[in-house]
């Protein structure tokens, strides 16, 4: 276990960390101290005599010594450690980061008294606080979670960053806009703590539809009354077939007419169709309002809740108007899976392969150890599944927020699976089954290039197998879902970027004509 | 007149300026060699011997010194410069700021060879100038135009910037998502220049409406046609009550149905009601699209053609869907505007006035000048105008884009405006006077609050009268008025967020409750 805790001066890392590393019995590790004793100066002379650059210098190189050392340890960051973006990421990735907070008058008093800030030397402490926080606001918000210091003692403070610990959200790391993913089970509980968050109005749009209404929608929107918020609820009829401008409409107008402003919150509990509806109301709605997702579907917590993709479809196509829109927050409930039909379950772990395929070795072998679990519905099994998914889309959507480059990768087995799913009218075949389908015949695509992959179509196969989802395209592939592969709107020109797939963490995008495609995949 | 030159190491500004100084035969400053002067050592030398810190500090000396002198001057700025908020916004308020540009692999071939460029001592100069660039973007996008050096003469890319410096383009600063509003007679002959640099895909949707379609829009399209775009054009029926998400999905379906893909481009050539479509339609094609602004009414050009506002009217109110998606070019054309019709040129002169009002002193006396002109449509008063108030816009939507601050001031008027638009069942009153209404309302509020802005409300009535806009709000302001006062988006709870005027630029946001103005506005 590693908790890192960073934070402005005056925020209290130094004392919260020796209070945590005692509570825990692990290491304790003060970032500054270890760079004044290797440096042989003071943090102080150190900036003077060497300038910050040079400071920043050797923070990283403490910063890697203290990473290169396995045991547990809790580490009091420097106030400008996280500025530097590889060293942030590296901290998200290899254990918990937190940030304490506390209000800038709090913080200036913190430090009034204090000497050997040298970001401070002769100069206002409120207006030196306020320029840091202003600069650094987007560097502190990329975290597992802030923390507020104010009216706490430290072993209090020690006390949330433990919940938060134990809890161990995934963040989504997007500067200020940064939100967590919550995957366990019950953790869908949370939604009235996290709705007072982000909806400061106290009023929120429920948007679900009638399959999940009763089961789901309906306590967790109790349980948001019963926080003081007032509710409006949709249930809106279930399907694709309904994810269209006119289930929108009905989410704007109950919103409207519910007197929601824009200090409210819209609630997407549901499948995929259900998020993607409620994310575009959300980002439309008076021009912005809060959302967050309470995914019920496999398919929906690891793929579409995720991301920040809104939309439904159009008579050309499936998702072909939407926004970017990222949510405040996500609660993945294994719980609600429950009540999951099997064969709906199943379908979404196509995803969860996908994913796996994307991130490396590691994840794919963790899904095969694990295939009997996922495909019977184990519950930790899923959970693990589930935070791996998470954790890659996360990495992805930081990178590419928009899609103009390794989004893309999250396209695997989807250009053909959509063009499937098209040709059978979006009936019989679910979108995971179709997926599934779409993998198998981008390994094929990958073969008729030239790529030696047969051991990884293999061995992907042999994991589709047994997770119960379906291998063989072939009677699918058919000059009817040749003419869909050319309307996915993905499609630039006469090229398509088709994702390539080969050993795990090796997959890539690669622009193909159409004409190829057609070739490779469709008997002559 | 004053211009400076802004760009990485490499990108050739101490020899433009050279240049640039000569052919114009003003005053030449490098501002590296005025601040290596004033230290007595040279910049790698207060680097090394002071930090990077110092020198900004020294910069910042040696700019206000340059900005103090009253003389036409061309400046060349140091590389790091405008990444100082401050300096930046000053330099793009008082002067014409140009960012020379190149490849980095160029960038680094012409500094390759040279010493004494402090950040390269020592280090691999692809890498740094690769971070600076990275770091500096969003600094150097904001400008009044990037010009490419590469393949270019110092005396070619002078011209160029002598070619920015003529136009003079007002910049709407957002970091990456900067884009320009050039204003004045025949500029709407730039569509296709701009349309080439915004959209890739060399496709685009024309949105406009049947009023203006024959007259400018299908001109337009000729143009872009013939510049190898192909286009697709949709004239939507004119008129607020048209301002319906069936309008909007006339434009998707076009869209779709004419193949764009995401590199393509959604220009909206029209009045607000076609620019607020295009641009919801711009924003939620395929997840967003690129969008350009050719307004063809004066209200359009000096409101809602800059600023990213989008969306439509709802059964339950105006504007109450939309998104925020910024242009990334606006044409205002006045020449459009001779064919518009008197009464209609003359409302938009109340956004004008408003504008004014938010802004200064200057700003009124100006307008007041040059009212008689305005009334008739003098074609060079009304650049002046469109400029003023564009400026203005420019400074607020950069300060405040998504309207959480600031950009409420822009609602002077607007309150009781729309109130009276909505009680009128927006027939019989154009949204220009019913603003020219809610302002002298204004007044009326701030009066009833106790402040004396008696002479402030004179004048403004009598600017209005000048314009030939309507000053008795009296009739109007009626129970059925009332009872629209309370529908404003804009409300949050039980106050609302009111604009009081008083003296040009001392304008303010006030939360007044709904019971209060009611009592102030209403006959007994």
């Amino acid at each position: 276990m590693r908790i890192f805790l960073s934070g402005p001066m005056g925020s209290g890392k130094s004392t919260v960390a020796r209070v945590l590393a005692a509570r825990l019995g692990v290491r304790h590790v003060d970032l500054d101290a270890v760079i004044a004793d290797t440096a042989g100066m003071s943090i102080e002379a150190i900036f003077r005599a060497r300038g910050e650059a040079e400071f920043r210098t050797l923070e990283r190189d403490a910063l890697s010594r203290v990473l290169d050392t396995p045991a547990d340890v809790v580490v009091a960051l420097g106030g400008g450690t996280v500025t530097d973006d590889d060293a942030r990421r590296a901290l998200l990735g290899v254990g918990v980061l937190i940030t304490l907070s506390a209000p800038v008058e709090e913080l200036t008093a913190r430090v009034a008294a204090e000497t050997g800030r040298p970001l401070l030397a002769g100069r206002d402490a409120r207006r030196v606080l306020e320029d840091l926080l202003a600069r650094r606001g987007d560097a502190y918000a990329e975290c597992h979670a802030e923390v507020e210091t104010r009216g706490r003692s430290p072993e209090q403070v020690a006390d949330a960053v433990l919940e938060v610990v134990r809890r161990a959200p995934i963040p989504v790391p997007l500067g200020k806009r940064t939100y967590r993913v919550d995957a366990g089970a019950g953790v869908r509980h949370r939604l009235a703590e996290e709705a007072a968050k982000a909806g400061e109005g106290r009023a929120a749009l429920i948007a679900t539809d009638d399959h999940v209404c009763d089961l789901w929608a309906r306590p967790l929107s109790a349980e948001l009354s019963a926080a003081g918020f007032r509710c409006v609820e949709v249930a809106l009829a279930p399907g694709e077939e309904h994810k269209t401008i006119g289930s929108v409409e009905r989410l704007w107008d109950a919103a409207l007419e519910g007197g929601l402003d824009r200090d409210s919150l819209v609630v997407g509990i549901g499948g995929g169709v259900v998020g993607d509806l409620a994310g575009f109301a959300a980002s439309t709605l008076l021009r912005g309002v809060s959302l967050g997702q309470v995914p019920t579907t496999l398919l929906a917590m690891v793929d579409s809740a995720v991301g920040g993709k809104t939309g439904f479809d159009r008579p050309q196509g499936k998702n072909l108007v939407g926004t970017f829109h990222q949510p405040r927050f996500v609660l993945c409930d294994v719980d609600v899976l429950g009540t999951l039909p099997d064969a709906e379950r199943r379908a979404g772990l196509a995803e969860v392969v996908k994913s796996a395929w994307l991130d490396s070795e590691e994840a794919v072998t963790a899904l095969e150890r694990d295939a009997a679990a996922l495909r019977s519905g184990e519950p930790e099994a899923t959970v693990r599944a589930v935070r791996m998914a998470v954790s890659l889309k996360a990495r992805i959507v930081t990178a590419d927020e928009r899609e103009a480059g390794p989004r893309r990768l999250l396209n695997l087995g989807h250009t053909v699976g959509h063009a499937i799913e098209a040709a059978a009218g979006y009936r019989g075949i679910r979108h995971g089954e179709a997926v599934a389908l779409g993998m198998v015949a981008a390994f094929r695509v990958a073969d008729r290039m030239g790529r030696k992959t047969g051991a990884a179509a293999d061995r992907m196969r042999r994991l589709l197998e047994a997770l119960g989802l379906p291998t063989d395209p072939g009677p699918r592939l058919d000059a009817r879902a040749a003419t869909f592969l050319a309307s996915d709107k993905k499609r630039s020109a006469e090229r398509v970027r088709f994702v390539v797939p080969g050993d795990p963490g090796c997959t890539e995008v690669v622009p193909i004509t159409l004409d190829d495609l057609r070739a490779w995949l469709l008997p002559a």
